[in-house]
Order: structure tokens, then sequence, then C-alpha cells
């Protein structure tokens, strides 16, 4: 072993994402939800992932909340800490990718520059940005948390859309503005969007 | 969608381990491999996943070098960084455990209270040391990278069984001398000790 050692890491690293693809029967991906609190993109996330999960589909939900209780749980809100959860939770969403999964995220993720840096590392083909389109005043009517009124009474400073703002995506694979569609008919766009897009490469 | 998001969010939350597990056909673990800079736990965690990829498992080695490139390219080698890299990777791996994966990860991970805080938090049966007991003097007489050359030069400080101490587990699922054992022996043994305990749970 001791004389070899260096070879056989070198052979096993071999083992890469398309090993993996092959065992999972689809491609790894990213499916990145973003828009703003209330805008509905954890719920169609949640949603999509019953459903793939259903059709025998290797899918993982990152939960923000779950995220901020471990990986993340030495952050705070602040806007650079904001950033540095956003950057790790891309970071963690690749490695899924990477481990074959389909990965989905809905983070309000408010900067493009972020968003953009976890497309540029996943590569092509490896990331889909669904940009939840609801306006503003829908998600405010709605303040399912009572976060808006809050942010209002000035209880929460650089609060999404309405002290602090929102870039939305100039590309995103798909949009959806829940005022208009039901649930179900946007975890259908997404499902159909992705049908094609999560088969497997071919074995060369 | 408006009215019923929180009673769909909760139902949707159903989606759990088990449903993953269910479609993986297998039970998610993470299995730490443990012991001093040139001990092979690396070397074995490779072979392993990929022994384990090719009977068809999905399986995932987290690979020391990729995170410090990506989740923890903020950190560095001071002692305080190296706890919180192994902080990091511990709750990556309890994600992945949690997505129904055979989670690899191998790294020195010195503090005893570092693993068992990981051991914790995976719950019973999730969490599998291997204490790649390789002594000190067979690491460093093979000293594959230079680095105990260096560490006795001075010019590593804080060197891990040279001049910083390392906390052998005490109740290790696994202990894997490499001095005597070949590369397949060590892969065999954890193989063997897995192949039981990554059965998926008998639907209820």
């Amino acid at each position: 072993m001791t004389q070899k050692s260096t070879d056989v890491v070198w052979q096993d690293r071999e083992i890469t994402r398309r090993c993996r693809e092959q065992v999972l029967g689809q491609r790894g991906c990213v499916v990145w939800f973003t828009g703003l609190s209330g805008s509905g993109k954890s719920t169609i996330a949640a949603r999509l992932e019953h459903r793939l999960n259903r059709s025998g589909r290797a899918v993982y939900y990152l939960d923000g909340d779950n995220l901020r209780h471990g990986l993340c749980s030495d952050l705070h809100f602040a806007p650079a800490d904001r950033r540095e959860n956003i950057r790790r939770v891309g970071e963690v969403a690749l490695l899924f990718a990477e481990a074959g999964v389909i990965t989905l995220a809905a983070f309000i993720s408010p900067y493009r520059e972020d968003r953009e840096r976890i497309r540029e590392r996943a590569g092509k083909g490896r990331f889909f940005e669904v940009h939840v389109s609801t306006p503003v005043s829908v998600c405010e009517a709605r303040d399912v948390k009572g976060l808006y009124a809050r942010a209002r009474a000035g209880e929460i400073p650089n609060f999404t859309g309405i002290s602090a703002p929102y870039e939305a995506p100039e590309n995103a694979e798909l949009t959806l503005d829940t005022t208009d569609l039901s649930l179900d008919e946007c975890v259908d766009r997404v499902a159909n969007f992705l049908l094609e897009r999560i088969r497997p490469e071919p074995v060369p």
C-alpha cells in the first residue's frame, strides 16, 4: 500500500460525477429558487421535492432554516452574513449536484452577483434559476409570517423589497408569478422543464 | 395557493429521510475516517467509494482539498480554523446522510470532542468512526507528501502527531492499522461492516 498509494488515489479519483449519475440514473443539478419573502418559492420547492421523490428521483431540498441551525449557525443576519450564508448554501448545493442529486434551494438571495457565482461554478446545464416573481404588493398582502408588517414598523432592518434591494434575475431559466399561477401549475412548469435536462449523459 | 400555503408546507415536510432512502434502497450514514497524516485514511475512503459505487450504492466521498477550495475557502490552518473546517464538513456530511447517501469523510480531525459532536448530531446508527491507527513512526517513515520532514524542520507548526496532539477515538466502530493490513483488507473490513447497517428500514 505504501509504495502505490499515489497511484491508487489517482485511480480512485476517476470515480466522478458520471459514475454517480450512472447509479442514480439521472443528472445532478441545482435548481435555485429566488424571489421575495412570501413569493412562494419555498412552497414550490417543497412540493417539487415531493413530486420528484415520488417519481423515484434522488432529490434534496436544502432547507434554509435547517442550515441556519447547522452549517450556518455561526452567521447572523447582517448583509455580510447573509451573503456568506448564500455562498455556503451554494457550495453545498454544488456538492450535492456533484453527487448526482437534483438539488433544490429556495432563498431570497437578493444579489445577482451571488447567484451568478454559483451558476458559473456549477457549469453549463447544471444550474437552473427559477425566479418566483410575485410582486412585493402581493407578497405583502399575504404576509404569511407577519414579516412585512414588522419590516414596515421598522422592527426588521434591511428587509428585501421594503428597505433593501432585490436584484431580479436577467436570464432566469423560468419565471413564475404566483399571483396568477396555482401551486400545481408552478410545480408542473419546473418539473416539465427539468424532465429532459436530468437525463443522464450516455456512457461513451 | 395563498390561503393554503402553510398547510402545504407542512404536508410537504413529510418528505423525510425515509422517503429518500426508499428511492435509494439504502440507509444514509456518515463513515468518518480519522487518523494521522499519511495513515492511509484518504486512500481507504477513496477505494471504498469506488467499491460502493460499482456495487450500485449512492455514495459520496467528501474530499478535504475540494472543500478547502469551496465551502471552506475562507478558512486558514490555525487551530480555530481547523476546528471550524471540521465542524462544517461534519454538517455537510450530516446533510448528505439525511439525503440517504453513504457519506465518506477522511480528515485527521484530531479532537475527540469535534468528532463526538458530529456523532451525536447524526443519531444512533448513522455515524461510524473508523480509526486508521497507523502509528506515527510508520506514517513518518512513509512521508508520502514530505510533510513530516517539513514539520520536523519546524516549517509546519501545529502538525498533528509531531507538535500537536492527536486524541485517538475511545469507541471507534472500526480500527485499522495499515502497517499490517493491505488496502484491500482495509476496504473489505469497512465494506463488510457497512453491509448490514445500510439496509433501508422496512416500510411500516
